[in-house]
This record gives structure tokens, sequence and C-alpha cells, in this order.
């Protein structure tokens, strides 16, 4: 009587970006299930936090259907067309443990039809990486700064571009760093100016940001 | 010789917003010798966080020399020019307690040339009251959304309108919204794709926020 | 000398629920003694967190006398009737995540004889989902609300209906919501007047207060 | 434009309760505003947490048509009549620190025309003295329990009644129960079956969700 | 040069009590050398947290010169001798959970001469299983309460009796109850007077409390 | 109706310690009246947290009948006689911001007939003063030690005697000793077996625990 | 008998520091007990958190023995020679709200014989401030940083500069910010290699580190 | 285009401490990756938090080239001089449960070439472990103290040793010490003056820390 899943079918229609599938807290059945339902529909979707064991429980016949990446744990379903234009968004990432969030956001862009350029590794510890990158960075609209650890590469990003910084807070690190819990308050908590922030984790989040600003702004 | 106040003075420049003064904790000789610095450059100057009585003990020569407002505790130094068009951003409340932290973001934005939409007073327990304004809110490229409490009024917003949304928790209420933990954790785990979080209270950063995406939109 | 199991045994007469058994912490051998001791009694029992891997240790004969649900993890020792009348109670979650522990809201009810009507699936993120249904949900004296993340479902769902609405925060999503905090402190924190809450994945306990309001009315 | 209070006129008819006006974050301004528009449309309000401090600074005209209660801080804005009948509500506290919670609910109740019992002073420390009264507690449908400190009030009339149990724990005590943090962790991790409970110090919530379980089986 | 394990041998002569093993973050090499440190020395010796598997993969001579507990995790190294008089200490739990830690506390009693009466699952919800038990309960000098959940218990217990209560908060129960901390907080704030309260899980602290309020007071 | 005050008159009977009015919360009304059902039974009574204000409130009466102590912050209602023999209690406090606790407890147990042995100022950056007193504190069955900031004396003191050692945590310091939660945490935590912990600040309730280990081995 | 203040008089000879007065928990009959002890003893004294009511209390006479400084709350009792040689600690700080840790930290130092040179306002909203100063903080052998908010200053000196970084967190800031707990996470959890941290606020323990760094090395 | 891995080849001559690999959030593959990239820049480096599996997943010619320890789990890449001089640096735990953190300390220091004297298992709980060495201890310039628990035997340390005390709280223990969260509070709470602090478990950290006080002085 009550199906386990309706679909918010014109969620597109009205704040411009369609539902996605969050995978964490399903089973292989209910995924399956989701799957099946947009397939009937004939909807696009993105899978995000779709796990390789999950992925690897799909039927054949899915799993073809899915254009899989296991870093960012993401899928795509159905077609993905190439974005029309150069990128307007950078994701920066502070170390190699915030690549998997900037990959899910990488993709989620992607997905949308927005290309990204990349910054990665270019930690605080080391403030020439970021210094020598200070004009091609100046020069985004958006940017996505992904960092665990104490996340001063947010303050340090908000202090020297322009763009709309969104920090994505990186559970990674241990003792008061464990969960992500420093990153976030040290990007809630920044002295630069306009700073916003997503969830830990929230790759996805911090991109469907950046294209409300994208399209937002396109649209005037 | 290390001066108290060291004037970021290219920041407007480097991420198009001039430095603001944080007035909280700052003794009223500390503000006067930041505002006579200013003065002597002859810059325009942001202030926030300047209480009455802050306001009060200062000198009549420089309270003459500022616009004060009391409810958002901003003041401008130097002249302000009107909006030169339509607002573009709407600032939305869930409730009274909320208006001052929605004052703070629009006085910024209206020191930097920005004019805004109020909405308040649209809390969630009557949802009828944002819903009559779907249609008004969905047109902005960026809303500020104030609310304490659990703060539910930002997934609400976040799924009816397609802007950015930039979600300023309010420390209002009491018991578990003390403090505006309750709203600062509704507004990151929410529901909603794309919500943008600052810190608590932070009605100045939100309207930066705001001015980095309508600007560098801008400037494509 | 000291039983380790001392069956609350007047407690139906009490306070009109009988004792449940809270299989999380028990070991299987201490399953098995209380579930004896039980049917020595000739008691009927309602099991709840009972793990899969649990109930596939227990021996054939009590694994026949039980019947099992996994996704709610309960069983039924002893016969269970069918309910003598329609739904009094709807039991409402936000997402798929929130299925399993609507279930043991469920099975708690028709474990005591109450049927319910499930509405799943309508989180906020897509508020017409839940406005659909608000006729439907305004008729029922007690509502079951099931939500992780940020739990905005509690609030709305609080402003449109009548009823009794007993929010269970759900432990799922990351980041600020891991472990059910922010729905928890959501639900706590609510503008919705009279909305009231059990702890973290508590469907039991939500169940035991349905019938608590349901009972007492009754026997006015 | 936008005014600052937009009155939830339809909320009784939506959910059987109409707005309350939360007086704790507002200004006299605020306050008097709210008054007045209440005022000219007729309608009857119940105030809340309106400090003394704040009644005090009222116009005499306004304050007269107030009926003001320091100890709950609560005000009634219109008639109210006498409850029809005798209670339905028990009102229980464990010691004198939590007098003022429970004034709050049973005047929000008295306002809603119903009428309550108080059982003060009946703390676990004592448990002879809510032994003494089961038999008379045990015949409410409903029973708003106010405790600080441990909370152990909660579990312990949990296990006694088979009404309605709402809890509200109370902020009072120091170190570990400062802020009423611990009486609320124990009342969700109550091993009582089906205890409800709302926010710290939230005799007004209570009252409410006590008004909802009687009203909504009145109803059927 | 610098031994790993240093032997606190006179502990025994100064506090009364002598050096215990704590195993949980040894490795099963680190407690071989320890053993046989302790063999060598011909020092008897309690130890405590010893997990099955590390307990399993010891050598078969040390294991043979064990005395394990699988429930309680501890071991006895050397000759215990059987208590000299009747219990002098009650063991009481709330529920099924809380077994665990009660027998190591009974253990740390055995180990050190004392015997011990179980009150086991005589928790607040059916509140006439303790209160059965008042008289028995009220002739011992200390008890020893192991409950989880929100530790009622405690209170309940200490303002039954007049003996040293020493409460033990228990890792059990899941939400706010996740880890012990509701039962810590609930011990820590209790209304009953002069209860005193161990770390989360700490039957053995518990016991050595018992032990120094015994042996102190019998030394006078 | 329902007296506000309900005294637990056969507490000294049931526990061995008669009931004590605890301030805090209490109105100067609420004091009075409390006070005045008092003297109307002829009790005595030990009052705790009574501030200088609310001591300067009562009336010239009621103060002449109290024996009020302004650090310790306790009064006697009725009379003390002094203690029958030498100190069985020592009382022990890290630093000077400690004293107003011990007090209490020292205070709490004059009130019950037991002098105590003060040894203030013995904070553990000077471990000489500790180690100096080893000889003298190792006599005592009971020893209450006080201390804020990062509370190692628990420990220390735990390892020099064999006494039951009663750890109370002081809300004194800032940063993270702010509120007494990192002297909790060592007093919880503690290497020194055996050591017991009440609530933050509570020298009333440390007093009791050692009046229940003291009396419940005299009566043996 | 037991005196309230036992002055730790070898601490000098002990660990190279003469013990200070920590004023903020001490009454004025306390503080001028202390004081006249040391005068009796004729040492000298460094005191902390000496509040501007606290001194203009004092005294006269004991106020003229004083050299008190208001912003740091320190004062001097008995001479202060000035420093042998040029500064050996910089003293760095993010904005105008972490003076007064700063001074303390300075004052501290100066007490002890050691010169600073401060940097202050040099916050990494306005990078180019502290990079402009790169070489100068690159000479000295111990730097103490004073950051409240997110404390990204932290972690940007210690990737600049070899010698010992003391991270002084500073309670400043609201929301996360709020206490220093955003800047001590931050602090701990820093990317850049062999930062070091004391308590929030804590400038007098940021210098006898630095003190105990320079004084060890200087004696080698 | 972005190279995950971007060396920060000159940290060494900027900070005097080379860029250290952390290995606990990478893939086999980005490890592979970053050695590759050191072994063709002919880098030496120290790996920290190399977990035995990711070691074992190395190639047999990646793993021959790595000096591997994994109680500390480090390894060095490339030649690792013996130290030219005697121990500088004391390294003290308190119990078995230190040890791999005081290990990641010496093992860092020896890669910079630094010697170690190793004090183990010197916990307060038996105060004459540490006592007995006070002499020995007070001759190094910088110790570093690894404790779990309650971490008293960094104030105790403190208070009888001149040098600088490098404080590394230790994710031991359970309750309330559970991930180290007591032993930090309790250093940085610490009433012995100038102790510093690291992230808990943060050996390498701490040795950094010594080396920075160490050269710097040196380089005077």
């Amino acid at each position: 009587m009550s199906p386990l899943f309706v679909h918010d079918a014109d969620r597109s229609q009205r704040i411009g970006l369609p539902e996605a599938v969050f995978c964490a807290s399903k089973t292989v059945d209910q995924l399956a299930a989701v799957l099946n339902a947009l397939l009937a529909e004939g909807s696009r979707a993105l899978l995000t936090r779709l796990a390789p064991e999950q992925h690897a429980a799909l039927s054949d016949d899915l799993r073809r259907r899915l254009d899989y990446d296991p870093i960012s744990r993401t899928a795509f379903l159905g077609p993905v067309a190439p974005p029309p234009g150069p990128p307007r968004v950078a994701v920066v990432t502070g170390g190699t443990g915030d690549q998997r969030v900037a990959e899910e956001a990488a993709r989620t862009l992607a997905f949308h039809g927005e290309a990204v350029e990349r910054h990665y590794d270019v930690g605080v510890a080391g403030l020439w990486r970021v210094l020598a990158r200070r004009e091609a960075l100046a020069r985004f609209p958006a940017l996505i700064a992904c960092a665990g650890m104490e996340g001063a590469l947010f303050s340090v990003l908000g202090g020297l571009v322009p763009g709309l910084v969104v920090a994505v807070p990186v559970c990674s690190g241990y003792g008061v760093a464990d969960g992500g819990r420093a990153a976030l308050s040290s990007a809630l908590a920044s002295c630069a100016p306009g700073i916003v922030v997503v969830n830990i984790d929230n790759g996805y989040g911090a991109a469907c940001a950046a294209l409300r600003a994208l399209r937002a702004s396109a649209g005037r």
C-alpha cells in the first residue's frame, strides 16, 4: 500500500537538482527496487555512498547499467553528457585522505554537466603549494575545499580568492580530529569572511551548492 | 613597534570584500583606535557586534560619524550608496528571535550595495506561511535563512527553491536548543541538497557568502 | 540463589504492557534461559533487537516457537491475534533508512492488537509527499514519526495534524547526523507544539507510548 | 512590507492548539506589537516565558488585560473558562525546584480548559512518597512528570501507572546535572516502556502533548 | 634497560590491595611477559579484562596456572582461599546486560577473600523486585549496584538502605544510553545522598572501593 | 491540597541520614516555608547551598535560629553536639579554590557528629606537600579529596593510603577545566584502584558517603 | 592547624619556576593572606588572573607593593630586573581579542627575565601580514601564538618557522568558537608538525613552557 | 594534471623537519605511489601509522627498502645514522598500553638523529616508580610523557623536573577514559606550570616538538 520508495519526480523542476539515491543505509534488495523503479520511469539518477560490496552484490544486469567509480563511491544511472564548457568549479584538497570526498563532489558535478579543475594535496603545512596556485584559483566563481585534521586550508583559501568557497570537512585524522569535528568547527569559526560549510564528508552537498550558485546566477 | 591593528587594506581587491571590524571583544579604547586609523586612511568600514553600551561610550565625534543600528548591532563608517537595482537576496526568518541576525545580514548587504527582500516570521509550525511565498522566494539567486530552535525551516526552504540557501542557525531557544546547536546540526544534516551553513548567529558571514556568489557570477 | 531473570509478571496488570525481552546485550544462553522460563510460565512475549545471528543460533525448537521478522528484529513468542479494528496509529518515515525502526513500532503494536497504517518515504526534501497525505494523517489519534538526518519531518508533521505525534529519531546519516543526535535534538527543540520524543531508534518505546495513550483514553 | 509577526491564525483548527506567544527572546516593543495585533484580531492567547521584568515593562493598559502568574511566567490574554470536569491530567514533581515548570504545564492546561491534580515533591530519594500515591496516579490517562537532577522519578512512575507519562527534564542541580542534561538522558534512556519526553523545562510542550492525547481520543 | 613491566610490589602494604593486571590493551606477548614475571616473584595476581581470545592465545602452561572466568573476563593467578565468613557485600544488577560487570566485582572480591550475595535483575521498571529485598539489602555495610540505561536503580537503592552504595554505570543500551553515559550522569546527579560512583563498567574498581571501606573500618 | 514540601521524615531511620535542605533553587518564600515546617515538627536540619543573599533575606527570627557559615554556604537548624571522639575523616584539598567544597563536607560531617582533620593546599604540583603527610593520612578510614583543574591529587592520594578515598571534583579553573569536567573525568578514570567519585562540588554527598561507610562498619 | 596556603618554596629549585599565585578563585581575604605570607618570607611572586576589582579591593599598602597591569591581569610582587639580552621569544596574535592572553605570556616572561618581541594582529584572513614577517619570526627559538576563532594561525606559523611554537587557543568568538574550543581542537589537530598546545587562555603556561625550553637548552 | 602527492620538498629547510608520510588514510596504491615518488627524488622519509596489513600489502621491492617496526607502526625509507651523542630526550610512560605511542616518538627521534632514554611503566598509582627516577629525569632538556586513563603522570612529572615536558595523551582505557579524552583534558588543565600537549596518540608530533626545542636552542 505504502511504497517504500516515493520518487520526488519534480524535484528537478523545483530546485534544479534531480533526486539522488543515498545508498549507505539501504539493503541490496532496497537498492535494486529503487533502481528498477527509476529504470521503469526512464529517469537518470546519481547514486552516492554506494560501497563496492553493495555494487558487487547487485545483479549483473543492474551493474551493467551503472557507471560506477569506487573511489568516490558514486554511480551514474543513464547517460552523462560531457560538460559543454571549461571548468567553472575548482576542487581543492589538503591531503591524500581528502580525495574520496573531493571525487564525490567532482562526480556529482560531472553528472550535472559541470567540469571541475582539481587542485589536490595543497595543505597548509606547505603553504607555498596553495600560494603558487592563487591566481589560478582566484578565477573560479565557486571552489570546493576538502580538508580534514584542523582544516586551516579553509581560512587560507577564503582569504585568497573572491569566489564562493564551500568547505567540506573531511573525516580523517585521529584524537580530537576524529570524525572530522575539528575541521568542521574550524570551517564554521573561520576568520575569513563568507566561507560556507556542508556536513562532514558531504562532497555531494558541496557540489549541489555550487550548482545552485552557478545556475541561479546564470538564470538572471 | 607592533601596532595592535594591522589593516588588511587590500582585502577588498583580493576577495572582493573590505575588512570589517568585529567589535565584540574590543575595549572602547581599542575601538576608538581602530576607527581613528580607518578615518586617517579615509577608509569606509562596516562594524559588527557593536553593543549599544560600546556605541554609547564612544566620543561624540566618533558617534556622529557612524550610522548605527541597535537591532543588528552594526554601524557604517563612511557613505553607503543606495542599491543600484532590485533585491537579489531574500532574507527569511522563522520567528521574532531571529530578526537581529537577519538584520545583521541585511545591513551587511546594504553596506556592499545590495538590497534585500525580507520574509520574516514564516516558521515551519505554520507551514502555509512559507508555502504562500514559494513563488516569490524561488526567484532569488541567493537566500539567507535565519532560524533557531530545531531549524526545520532550512530543509523546507531548501526543498522549495533553486537558489543558493545560506542557513544561519540562531542562538535562541532553551534546553537542547540552547546556544543554537540544535539548529546548527539540523542545517548541516539537512535532507535538502545543497544547503550551506555558516556559524551560529553569523548574519555577517551569510551576507558575505551571498556577495561572493553574486559577484563571482557577475564577473564571468 | 539469585536467578538471572526475574520476570516482572504483573507488569501487564500494573501498566497495561507485558514485559518485553530486549535481546541486544544477551548471550544465546541467556536468551534460551529467558525463553524457556517464559514458556514454562505459559507467557506470551515480544522480543526486540533480536539479531539474525542470535536468532539463527537458537535451538530449532525455540526458533520454531518464534514468529521472527528480520527487518524489525522482533519476534513473537505465543499467539498474536489479528487486530480487532481499523488502524488507530499511523507510522510515518522520512526515508528508506528509517524503515527498520518503523517496523519495530508496527510489530510492537501488532503484538498488542493494534493495526497500523504505513506512510513511508515522505521526507521533507519533497514536501508534497507529506502534504498530499495531510488529511489522511489528520484522522489518527496517534502517529509515530521515524526520521534520521535533521528530523525536519517531526516539526512539519506536528504542524499539520492534531493527533499525538511520537517522534523517533533514527540513527542514520553521517557527520553531525551520526548516531541520530541531530534528529534527536531537532525533535526535542521542535517549534511545533506538543511533539513528544523517545530514545534514538526506539520504535518499541514509541509503540508503547501510543498504546498508553490509546488504552488510557479507552478506559475512561 | 514584511510584518514581524505573522499570526498562524488557523493553527487551532489544524492541530487543535492555538498559537502561543513565546516571550523569552522578544523585546518589550516586540511583545507590545504582538499583543496589540492579537487584541485587534480579538484573539485569546497564552503567553509563556514572560519574565517579571518584561511584564512590568508593558504599558498599564496591556498589563491590565493579562492574567499573569510570576511562578510559571505565563499570562492569559482573554477570558479563560473554568474546566468543565474533574482533572484528567496529573502533574507530578520531584522537588521544589521543579515547581515553576510544573506550573507552566498546569497553566497551559488551564488555558485550554483542562484541570490538573498536583502531586508535588514526591522525589525518589523518599520512595514512599510516590508509592503512597500509586493508586491515585494510576487513574489518570495522562501524567506530566517534572524532575531535575538524575530524573529517576520518570522511570519509577512509568513502572507504576498505565497512563501516558510525559517526562519534562528540569534544569536544576549542578555539576553533571547542570542544564538538565542528566535528567534528559535519563528520561530518554528509561527502562520503563512508553515514557515520552519533551525538551528541558518545556512545561508548555508537555501540556500540549497531553491535550493532543486527550482530544484525539475524545474525538474518536 | 627500561623493563616494560615494573611491578608495584609493595602496593599491597601501602593501600591494602595488590596490583592487578589490566589486560585489555596488552598483546599476548606482553601478557606472557607479565605473567612470567609474577610467577618468578611467586606473586598472586588478579587479571581483569582478559578476553577469551587473549586467554586462548596464551601457552598451555600459562593457561593451566590461571583460574579463568569468561563472563567476568577475570583470571586468578595463584591460590584463592574460600571467604572466611558470610557475605559482607551485596552485588545488585538492573538487568541481564549488567551481569558481566557485576561478576567482575564479585570475582575481585573473591580474590581478596570476601564473599558476596547476588541480587540480580531487580531493575526499577518492576519496582517490587527491589522493594521485596529491601530488608535483606539493608543489612549490608557495602553494596555494589550495576545498571545501564538510565540507572534509576542507583537512586532507588540509595534511598532504601544505609550501607555504602557504590554505583557502577554499565555500558549497555543504545541512543543516549550508548556507552553508559546516561547511567553515569544519573549516578553522579542522584538525589539519594551519599551514593558514590566509579567509571563505566568498572566492576573491579567498585570491589576495591568496597574492600577499602571494609578493611579500613575493620582496622580501627 | 498538595503541599510543596513533603518531609521525608523517616529517612534517618531508613538510611541513617536525615533529609537535608538543598537551598540553591528555592525562593526565600519557599525556604521560609520549609524552615517553619521543620521548626513546627521540632526537626533538626542541615541546609546546603544557602547563598549569603538568601540567608540575609530571611526574617530575623529565622536567621537567629540558624548557625550559618558563609564559606561552605551551610546552616544548621537546631543543636549540634560536639563530636564524641577524634577525627575519623580527613578532608584534603589541592588549592585555595577547593576550600568552599571541603568546608561543605566538613560542616556536613560536623552536623552528623563527626570531627574532621583538614589537610589543605597540598596539590600535586608541589608533590612533597602530600608526601610529607602520607603517614598521617594513611591512618584515616575515610578521606575526602577536593580538587579542581586536572584532579591529579585523586590518583596520587589513592596510591598512597588504604582508606576509602571519596573524590570531589571542584568547579574551578578555566578552558578545559571549566565547570570541573576535567577533574571529574580524571577522578573516574583514575589508575589508583578503588577511588570513588561524587558529583562536581558535592561536598555534602562526599560527607554522606563517608558517614555511610563509617556507620555501616560500626553497626556490624 | 592546617594553613590555607602552603607555599611550594623550593619549586624554583626543582623546576626552575617559582610558584605563581592564581587569583581567579580567591577572595580578597585569601589574596591578602597569601601576599602577606609571601612578604613575610621575602619572596618575589607573579600574580595571574588578578581582576581589576580584586586589585582595587586590596589595602593601599598591598596595592603599593604590586606592579599591576590591567590588560594582562598580572601583578609583580617584588623587584623585576630588565631582561639581560635581546628577545628570545616572539609573541604572535591573530587579532585584537587575543591581546590580553598574549600580554599574560609577555608579562610572565618579563617576570622571569626574558624580553619578548610582539607581532600582533597578523591573522590568517590577511595572510600577507604573517608572510611579511616570516624571516623575522624564523629567528626565534620559541614562539607563543595566541589565536581564537578557528586558530588557523597555528598551522600557518608552524609551517613557516623552525622554532618551538606554543599554541594558546583564545576564548573569543561565538557559536562553535565559543569558549575557545574550536581553536583548541584546531591547535591539537594541526597538520604542521611539532606544534604544542596549552589550555585555552593560558598565556602564563605558554610562557612557562618557553622558559623550560630556553633554560633547559641553556643548561646543557 | 593535478598530482595526488605534492612533495613539500623544502620543508626541511623551512622548519628543520622533512615531510613525513601519514599512512593511516592511504590505500596501498596511494602508498606505493608516494614511496616511488620519494625514491625517484632520492629522498629519505619517515612513514607513520603504517599498519602491518598495509606493510604486508606492499610489493616485495618496496618492503625491502623499508625499515619497519610493527609496534610503533613506523618505517624508515633510506639510511638512518646512529645518534651522534648521548640521549637528550627521555620518553616516559605510565603503563604497558602507552608503549606503542612512546615508540612512535622514539623512532621519530631516531630518524632525526636523536637517541632517547626510555623510562616505561612508571604510572602514578605506584608513585615510588617515578620518584626513584627523579634525578635521572631532571637532567633532560626535553621529556615526552605518554599516559592514558587519567594522565596524572603529566602533572607529577611536570612538578618534578625543569625540562620541557611534552604530554601525549594516549587512547587507552574505557568509559570516560575512552578515546584518550580524560588524559587530554588532564594534560591541558594540569596544575604543573609549563606542560605542553599534543594530540591524542601523537607520538610523532611530540618528537617533532622536542626536535624543534633542541635544534632551535642549538642554533643560537
